[in-house]
């Protein structure tokens, strides 16, 4: 079985970008993977330092050690100023080419403006520089704050297709590429 | 007076981005700007979570009035994993367009491999986000660990003189560019 | 009087990114500044061999010339691929530092479908490394083919009101950063 | 048996690009991959307009068939002006998802001066935008004109592996992953 572990760019309360992971992970889910969220918002993690140790922060490890057990990642970011959370960046940060070399990583982020690649396109270099996979399939949500119902699933079914083919490509290169499987 | 604050992107100890900010703003004081060093390492920041207010982290107020009554930045980032560090993306997070917006930024990467730009171009991208200016100028230091000598100086005159030029056209250009000049 | 070229990087008959150069050509000139079109479906360019020579086409020493002489420039591209067009790219290929260095640049990217700004950040980096500015105001026209009414006017007047701005800041900017004015 | 094209996107003579992608045939081919390289020197192809038809012009058809039919490319390009030639990026926009959706691709760029990872970066967003995968081995031979021996043989073992590596990435991940195979 393959395990697909997302990882929560946000420290919102009201986090879209915790929404659109959601529905991620829950077709992952569907499509037979085994899938972990690591919510930073319940994480305690340092301000990466540039060390390899951490003792006094234990969510280091759980970081680490489900990201290495991975076959495939989803990193879900607001973008902020053009990029990529400093958040979600630290916690790449956090970890080296032990956790992340060889990962199938898929990427969503999610703006209050007008939909843009830029955060996405950061990432992609990120994950690359790490030796890691990133699929072509990726998701760039503009105006989260009117895509998604009181209930948290997708307004708009074409949004909602594309989350399907993002869980499909992400598991069936998961399975192709992944060291682990 | 132009004044320039310098931003310390790295918590390592013996940081060679901090060797590298402190060889720019000592020759920016030189050309007779007032600067200052934002460091860090010494100052208690949060993790950005979307939201405008900190009441327990009084150095956000800091780091902003700092920034806002800039003419001129120098951002210093170590690149970890092909892109800015968390650390400095997480301190811009915590600002907006009314701190850096119209700001001119120079920029200087510092790695232990490699020289590379890529930490450089993402910052770049990242400064024109918030409608900054960042200068033609920019240094990536390769092997950093070999860089600079016990006294905290460059060994090579080559790149000596890029940051003196690096020095020479942010002030120029933090007068002709700012709007508080 | 401070001169702008602007730079045409699309090929096409019925050409989106001509009309949005000429809104900004327009403005440019109600500012007061010189500004002409370099129109590369009416010049003879050919593909850059990593030469500097190219005695066959003479339109070389026109591109090279209209652009040494200018303060500021235009780059308008369709976005092709994610990118800036080949097309505009090769033109800029056959230029140099000597050409390029120094110049004050805004950039306009437009495209069929949803508004990006992937090939402005290309150019940006582009532009950075000959040595040039580029203005923090930039343009991406998404949906061209319902952005103009027939007259080549922009329908959107919060679109129009980003042309004023951007023409306006390039205008003031060039005659702050130009080694000729 | 895997298909591998290797597209050339320098016209110099003595082109270094050249030299290092025909470095990457002779590996892939040592692989069992059938292999052909499309050496734009040798081929005419016109500026791309926007449109999809180039009657006056054969090769436009032999680049899109030969393209179609692979599993894996390699893409060559020069380094100039810290990106893509204008010469590989007009003959990818000749071409369309048609061609280049679900192909892997792998990257090698070519510099005068020191290493940098600018064009790779690009040609990386610009194969995602087409919906291709790139190989996480990618090569950037900084100073190239040192880089061979007369006989056009890599003089550095460690580069001469990460060439062996980007090989045997290319055609192990292009059976994993192609659509055709």
């Amino acid at each position: 079985m393959v395990k697909i572990v997302g990882i929560l760019g946000s420290l919102r309360t009201d986090s879209y970008s915790a929404l659109a992971l959601q529905q991620a992970i829950e077709r992952v889910r569907a499509l037979g993977a085994e899938a972990e969220i690591l919510d930073l918002r319940t994480m305690t993690l340092p301000f990466c330092d540039g060390g390899d140790e951490y003792p006094d922060y234990p969510d280091v490890e759980v970081l680490r050690e489900q990201v290495k057990t991975a076959d495939g990642l989803i990193l879900a970011t607001p973008e902020y100023h053009g990029s990529v959370s400093g958040v979600l960046k630290n916690a790449l940060d956090l970890m080296s080419f032990e956790h992340l070399s060889g990962k199938v990583a898929g990427l969503i982020s999610v703006l209050g403006g007008q939909s843009n690649s830029n955060a996405l396109n950061d990432l992609r270099i990120i994950v690359r520089w790490v030796h890691g996979w990133v699929i072509p399939e990726q998701i760039a949500i503009g105006q989260a704050w009117q895509a998604f119902n009181p209930e948290g699933k997708l307004k708009d079914d074409k949004l909602s297709q594309r989350f399907d083919a993002f869980a499909q490509s992400l598991v069936d290169n998961s399975i192709k590429l992944s060291k682990n499987v």
